[in-house]
């Protein structure tokens, strides 16, 4: 399994995965599963994957060895002229590496070699845009009523980005957000673990703005991961207790 | 799909279900899931169905068929000597009525027909104990370590109670935590759905302490679901902010 989130504001894009892979509870693994490319100034791109490790590694590194042929950098993300053209090449690359896959071990294969993917960027000139993209290849883009895609295991840390996004907020605080929303999937499921990797494009700024490796030892991780709690029960005492005796 | 969760306290238990039943999104009803029997002073049991409704009603229709025939008595939730005899009895009702369906209907049917339970109570004389019945037949047991179980949809609920849970909690604070538990699932998946039907059991009181069902338009619901999303944007506020530039 795997938690990303891709998130959208008006101050531009932010993206949070984990790193844990596994192929059963007895064989985890810590692989990178954002990615990202730029030409300064230009355009900026990342790329979140869940599923077959070795589906989604093929993909990145195909994405990567276009970069090398004159041949096809037009086929590229580093040169595709909008991000919905480039949505489109990578979810066709995605399905291709599926089908081939899928082809070679027969009927009984299929549906094991799937990922999911989330891609999210910005060309100079257009807007910011983020897509989720689905192993058949078609994808869907965020808009102001979805302003975020997560892939993986995606329900614990659900709640939390509903009630706490806006689209108005500081990178700051949505980096926060999406901690408690990993801090609570972390808890709740074996296969989503740390560190984290975080990014954070600027809206029209065409470069990765930040980018950080959260390991489980980070100390602000640790602050949030303690305090959250005490938070939650302190925001549940708050609420007013429910009435046992009123209208019985 | 549905949502149950039966909690353990020092104080008693706490039951909470859903009742939305659902066969496609296109085609919802609303059922009872949460089901008590009681010998005041003597015993007193409550039982949460999640799965196949045809089976789960089948369940409880056989459960208190039997109170009426006397040689059945013995094999029946009223006058089972322990808590744990009586999960037993449960599920091999459970399984036979899960295996006449699959074999009446031949091996693509087999899953179809599944359903869990949660069942709780407390014999006079014995502890209050809480249990989970598979769709086998057979069951574990809430322990200090995990003093709570969940039925249905139980991902979007399960961090605020991960975090929020206190054995020592009274009922008051036990049930303000499942509502927004419940709240957080209802934001998220449409197949769980209101009203809800809560029931509380006092330790040693061999009796339904409380018995509510809440409806959409409760006006303590409507506070907590209103002020849930505020107590969290300012629980967040609360937290420290990211670093974006320690370290760099």
């Amino acid at each position: 399994m795997t938690y990303c989130v891709g998130m959208m504001l008006d101050a531009g894009l932010v993206l949070m995965s984990d790193t844990r892979t596994n192929s059963g509870v007895d064989n985890i693994s810590t692989f990178r599963k954002l990615f990202h490319w730029q030409v300064p100034g230009e355009r900026v791109v990342a790329l979140m994957t869940s599923g077959n490790l070795a589906t989604t590694q093929a993909v990145v590194s195909k994405i990567e060895e276009r970069f090398k042929l004159p041949d096809e950098r037009h086929n590229c993300v580093m040169e595709a002229p909008t991000m919905f053209q480039m949505a489109g090449l990578v979810g066709k690359t995605l399905r291709e590496t599926i089908a081939e896959r899928d082809e070679d071990n027969g009927p009984q294969a299929a549906g094991q070699f799937g990922a999911t993917l989330i891609l999210a960027g910005q060309i100079k000139g257009q807007a910011p845009r983020l897509f989720l993209i689905y192993p058949e290849g078609n994808f869907i883009e965020a808009t102001l009523d979805t302003p975020f895609f997560q892939i993986g295991e995606t329900k614990y840390g659900r709640p939390i980005i509903l009630r706490g996004y806006e689209k108005t907020m500081a990178f700051e605080d949505a980096v926060k957000l999406l901690m408690v929303s990993f801090d609570s999937t972390l808890k709740a499921n074996l296969s989503v673990g740390m560190p984290l990797d975080l990014v954070v494009i600027g809206r029209d700024e065409y470069c990765i703005k930040h980018e950080r490796r959260i390991t489980a030892t980070d100390p602000w991780y640790r602050v949030i991961s303690a305090s959250w709690s005490d938070s939650l029960k302190a925001a549940l005492d708050g609420l007013p207790d429910f009435p046992f005796h009123a209208g019985q």
